[in-house]
């Protein structure tokens, strides 16, 4: 059974830089189309620097036009202000891809690591690591844009042993 | 010195409750002019969540047209993902009225109470009252709206002061 191929858009959401990345699944199979790192003035007022941050990463959006959308869940830290300012940029990261339309999956970081690395405990440099082996032609630009990159992929995994799931199903049926 | 009217929208954000109130000031002559509470459906997922409010909270600024915005600075608590929730929810409040161009100001809960009640330590009830003083024609359809009257007020107080010390400056000088 042959999926049509589709866009995903990563996102690893952050107020000082936002990591995206969108690659093609189909079935199994992964390509890269771009990543980049999003970036807001941290001297502007946070209603400001939200904004920005809505405006570049709705303008990806529109330029790639994704299918579906994939956003790291947010570690909760003990330090209460950093956890009230990474909620703010992962509001942005969530509304903007459903105000497009698209659905929006949600993993935690050690699922993300699970999926790309192997291991749940996986460092940023292995994560980078597996990223350019599972999508050669990707340079990213950041460590979070390389975050972002792993994230679809583990959505496009996640997704594939679902679409297999339903059609062993019906084989079974 | 006679300063021209403006309209100034409060919000309380919340993820399950987010209060909204406008009101007129013309220097310190306020006056009230529509407010309500924003739900969104708690079965949705969260990027639905934000999304809905996110819709409802534009069409508020488009109907009501406010000059500038006041958000309600969130309260850091020691649940870490309560924190993280209403950081979701505040992103939302802030991002509307600036995607809208206006100034966005924010001010803490307890300069709120002392604004509105005269100490910092207010209990709702006390806040609802006092906006209902201030605001004679108000009629609050929940805590939220209270207080997001209240936080409207708040912003008329700062902005008059501000107004009148710059007034004072400019006689001075």
């Amino acid at each position: 059974m042959t999926q049509a191929p589709i866009r995903i858009i990563g996102i690893d959401p952050g107020l000082r830089r936002t990591g995206w990345g969108v690659i093609t699944a189909e079935g199994s199979r992964l390509g890269y189309v771009a990543g980049g790192t999003l970036k807001a003035d941290e001297r502007l007022p946070l209603a400001e620097r939200l904004l920005s941050l809505h405006e570049q990463l709705t303008r990806v959006v529109a330029e790639w036009t994704p299918d579906e959308a994939a956003v790291e869940e947010t570690f909760v830290n003990k330090d209460a202000r950093s956890t009230l300012k990474l909620g703010h940029a992962r509001a942005v990261a969530l509304l903007v891809p459903a105000a497009a339309g698209l659905s929006v999956a949600e993993y935690a970081p050690n699922a993300v690591k699970k999926c790309v690395v192997g291991a749940g405990h996986a460092d940023k440099d292995q994560i980078h690591h597996m990223v350019k082996i599972l999508l050669p032609r990707c340079k990213p630009d950041s460590a979070d844009a390389a975050d972002a990159l792993a994230v679809a992929v583990t959505h496009a995994h996640h997704r594939t042993s679902a679409v297999a799931r339903i059609a062993a199903g019906a084989v079974a049926s």
